[in-house]
This record gives C-alpha cells, structure tokens and sequence, in this order.
C-alpha cells in the first residue's frame, strides 16, 4: 500500500482553542484534528498546517497536508475525519497531492480578513469574531493608509519583536477596507505575512480610523523598519484566515 | 424616591443558557440578569419578560421589565447592568415606562426569525446560531407554503401539547422566506406565538422544501387541530426574537 500525501482544506472556530500548533496540556486545531486522523487510521498521525494561527483566531481555508498509509479512499476521507471532530473543527475538503508537495515553500498567496464592529449595542453574536470597538471610525481614510502597504516591502515594523525569521520583505497584493453598516472588513492578501502582521497593520489602519493619524504615516512607518513605530495590535478574536492558494 | 419601571431591551447569545427564565440550579438569562441588577442596587431584583425563549434560543431585541428603586438615572442604567454582564447578554436599552405597564399584555407584534444553512461544509462560525442542513431545499415552494400561515387563525396543530393556553388563536402578519447563498432566512411577524410554534413551522416549511408535501398541505394541517399534523421541530439554536413592537 502506497503512502498518500493528502492536503486538507480546513475550517475551524479558533474561540477555544490555544492556535493552531500543537502545545503540550493545551487544545489546539492540529492537535485536535491529529488525534482524530490518529484515531481513524489506527496508528500516530501528524497533520503539517500552512500558517500558525494564533489562539481565537479562526480560519476558513487553512491548509494541512497528512502523509496517509490507510486504505481509505480519499473521497470519504473528510467525511470519516469529520465524524470525529467536534462542531468547531471541519475538513471542507480532502485532495491527493505529489510526494514532496512542500505546504509551506509552494503557498502563492493568501487572504486573511479582519471583522471590526463598531455599533454601540455589543454584537452578542458575533462577539467571538470581531474586534467590537464602538466608535466611530474614518474607513476612507484607513482604505487610504491601506493602498500604502501595497506592493513587495520590508514589513519589518508590523512584525512582533519576537519574529526571528531571516528576512521580514513581503508581498502584499491586496488591502481593501470594507464598510457595510456597523461592520468594518479589513481584507489583506499577501505572499505571506511575519508573525502578528494582520494584527499589526489591523490596529495600525485603526489609529487612521480615529484620526490620530493621517494615511501618510504608513509610508513613515514601514521606513522605520521598527516594531514601535506602528500602531497596538488589534485583538486575535476578529482576524480570520479565509484561503491559501498554490 | 419614587419607584420607576424600566423597559429593557435585551440581546443574547442563548448558546450557554438553559433559556430565559429562572429555574433552579441552571444558568438562566433571566436569572443571569436579574443577579447583575441585585449586584447593582444592592437589594432583591428580578426582570420580567415578554417572551420564555428556550434553551439554545438567542434575541436581539427580547423586551424586559424592572421596578427600579435607586436613585442611577435612566440613562446610566443599561452600562451599569452591563458592567455587571458577561460578553453574551447585553442591555442595548433603558427606558422609563409608566406605572402599570403590562409587558405581556401590550404587545402588537414579535418577530422571530429563523436561520438555516444548506452548505456542503459546516459553518464553523455560526453552527451555534443556525440549522445545519447540507441539502437542496425548495425555497419557492416553501415561501409559497409560508403564505398560507398568514391571518388570524387557530395554530393548534403548531403548538407544543404541553401548551396549556386557553386559546390557541393568533394572527400571523408575515411570514417571509429569503435565500441568500447557502442561507436561508424564515421571518415570522405575529402578535404572539404559541409555544413552540414558530420551531414548529420551520420543520413543516422545511418538509415542504425537501418536496415531501406540496405547500397545500399548510391548510390540512391547520384544519386538523392536531400537532402530530404539522413537521417536526427544528432545533432551537436556528431561533432569535428580533423585536417586539409595543
């Protein structure tokens, strides 16, 4: 029997869960979702996820790569996984991919969005997925700011100080601000992004938003190439990973 | 001082609730609210409401009533409560109302509505506030039975048997069902509901869009004056009171 690499889209409510990565005494998705492999295949199983969300940050397109030596065809696969998860973990999909596919190297871009909900009465239902911030916030001026963060730049001043990867330059494709109603959508496309960098740039575009700053800054910012120079972090809870794409 | 009575809008998220009102031993809305008014003024409180939602069931406009004898203005009233309450109730109101105001008895009309999600993969975010049901559903078919709720009619074959209410008449204003996408929205405006009856609808109307009954069917089961006529019940976290109009 031939190993499989299978590659897992994967939807998860990341509310109460430590992140994505596995930590011992502590819940988390690829623990979760390994445990339940392990358990359907009868033997240690790993899945390898292609970003490391935080804990109570959600996805809708996280991408997991298992190797498999089961005979379960990969057709049933996410259905029989699935029957072992609980309601906030699901594999939307399950597909064969080449030995050697690399979940990490061959990522082309990915979308993560940012929900902000600004309506005076807290949103009991959403309240999980949202930065509620009741005030009143300037989204021309912040879609301004955004269009500065576009294009292949040294994102050195949005990254935690304890990023330590070599180089901190990255692409961003896209960064649009959204307004329906009391809800604010932050939509921030990219080849990859350092570590707290959605998060970063999220409650840097929010101090635009109140008018603290002006969108100018955003040039002054990425410049300084440190961590202080941007604005607070933004809460875990409202950020989402929506898609990966190869 | 003078004793004021005090009109409380009410949102929640009634996922972690053994529904609205107190009973001992488990954690209730109505008792989670009416401890966080007593923590406020110091004395014995209870909230009256206008309508028992379930267990599961949320709101985002349920109606309730205090007799207030403590000197914090009305205004100040819905952040004092809501200082004393966690993230999923909230007061998004407070009005003084007069003397004698019957909380029950003045209502127009509620409305309720009901969510179902028909998506192949499980919506991990909202699978607290919806019905999951991953199949094709006949939405035409099913606003086409919803119109023949319409009017006052007697909805006994709705109503759970254990409802022991004298008259089991009520007028139904609108019943709309809208699809967006994998969404499904069923409004029901009245001017009360018996119990149950709106989860009651929901399951006949859903019978009717997996094309087991023709939306004829509505007035026999209307006719029959027998709950074993009607669908069966749709789970209750599909279910939030949106208003009540006075």
């Amino acid at each position: 029997m031939a190993v499989r690499n299978i590659k897992l889209t994967i939807c998860y409510d990341g509310s109460d869960y430590h992140g994505w990565q596995i930590q011992p005494g502590h819940k988390t998705i690829q623990g979760t979702i390994s445990e339940a492999i392990a358990g359907l295949v009868g033997c240690q199983a790993r899945v390898t996820g292609a970003s490391r969300t935080d804990a109570g940050v959600s996805a809708l397109g996280q991408v997991g790569l298992i190797e498999l030596d089961s005979p379960i065809p990969t057709e049933n696969l996410a259905r029989a996984i699935n029957d072992r998860l609980g309601a906030d973990i699901t594999i939307a999909q399950a597909v064969e991919v080449p030995a050697g596919f690399d979940i990490i190297g061959e990522v082309k871009s990915k979308l993560y969005r940012y929900t902000i909900c600004t309506s005076q009465v807290r949103p009991v239902l959403q309240i999980k997925h949202c930065w509620h911030l009741p005030i009143e916030l300037d989204t021309a001026a912040m879609a301004e700011a955004a269009k500065r963060l576009l294009g292949k730049k040294d994102f050195k001043s949005f990254a935690a100080a304890a990023d330590q990867r070599e180089s901190s330059v990255r692409t961003i494709f896209r960064c649009d601000v959204t307004a329906e109603g009391d809800w604010i959508y932050i939509d921030a496309e990219g080849d990859g992004f350092l570590y707290n960098m959605v998060r970063n740039i999220v409650g840097t575009l929010t101090e635009v938003g109140r008018r603290r700053w002006q969108p100018d800054r955003i040039a002054e910012i990425i410049d300084a190439k440190d961590r202080t120079a941007a604005g607070p972090i933004a809460p875990a809870q409202g950020l989402c990973l929506m898609w990966i794409k190869y």
